[in-house]
């Protein structure tokens, strides 16, 4: 059975593709990630909420108070990858609907009052979009690393504010030498998928 | 700035693929299925922690059993859908991480005291997982509706268990005629992105 998707792209976003733990020093440019925001953008969300924020850790004085908060086994691939970003939620999405789902007017409304219903549907479509950002990334021909081994309360005071909540981290970059692990088993068609 | 990505693989994936409303009658086989599977099973999760779930509903009598959880405006559509599936996250995930995380054998065990912190993980990773999978539905040439408009605890009780929590439904197939309204706006770069 073959996709519609061409092979070599499905072998750059999801079959060769793997999670990075060491990168080239070959900067990641802000066209670069332009480039990928402006194609993952378009992958849906409910009510095209569009919850992600992303923050880039630049200057090597941020990266410093990032790497802090990162679980041990993290730091030294952080500190050493071209590129970080955080992804957010932001919980306040619903002030940004009126202009991103302009046919219903009472969308942000319907948010306006209960914090766990929006940072409910803030936490599971920034979520999506974590993940079209990954394959974003992909696209763009380098590679991801994302990680939830942080303290997410420390990263959250540090780089955010009380409306956003961090997600991960993600090291962005060109794979370097030995940047992988053996692929890890995955489940089978039949342990995940059952028909009524 | 061009992406490593084939310009029709983004169409394909990202820039012309749109949340379907209407489907034509070509039924989607599980070999379709199978192929999406096989694709996407390789998007990465924490710890490979793998928790996303899938229920094909393809009797009848189990679409009729959805439908009336969802919203009224769901319902014409799902009820008219080739295929739809319930996307769920397993929050017993650990029981699986001796077989998916093998150099790594306290994993199970890191999870097996506290719920919350396992619903937490199934929770955000199985999201990663159903956007992996909203991909691979287009990348097999398909349209999805995936649509968060409905009683989740009755289809959490309707199909699934205690153990699993359903993230959405997804609606699968061909597009029909006029299926989706035009495109709504996104956030532009600047108001998503920030650096530091």
């Amino acid at each position: 059975m073959s996709l519609a998707l061409d092979p070599a792209a499905q072998d750059l976003l999801f079959r060769e593709a793997r999670t990075a733990n060491t990168f080239t020093d070959e900067p990641v440019t802000e066209e670069q990630v332009q480039a990928i925001y402006d194609l993952v953008k378009f992958g849906p969300t409910s009510m095209n909420q569009s919850p992600l924020r992303i923050t880039l850790v630049r200057s090597p004085e941020a990266r410093e108070r990032l790497v802090k908060h990162l679980s041990e086994g993290n730091q030294k691939k952080t500190a050493a990858a071209p590129l970080v970003a955080i992804l957010s939620a932001d919980n306040e999405f619903h002030e940004e609907l009126p202009a991103l789902f302009p046919h219903f007017p009472q969308a942000k409304d319907m948010f306006a009052g209960d914090r766990s219903v929006r940072e409910k549907n803030a936490a599971l479509n920034a979520s999506l979009q974590a993940a079209y950002f990954i394959i974003g990334v992909r696209a763009a021909g380098l590679a991801a690393g994302p990680m939830t081994g942080l303290d997410f309360e420390g990263v959250r005071k540090e780089f955010l504010d009380e409306d956003h909540t961090p997600l991960m981290v993600v090291n962005i970059g060109r794979p370097g030498p030995d940047a992988w692990f053996p692929r890890s088993p995955r489940l089978s068609y039949e342990q995940v998928v059952t028909t009524v």
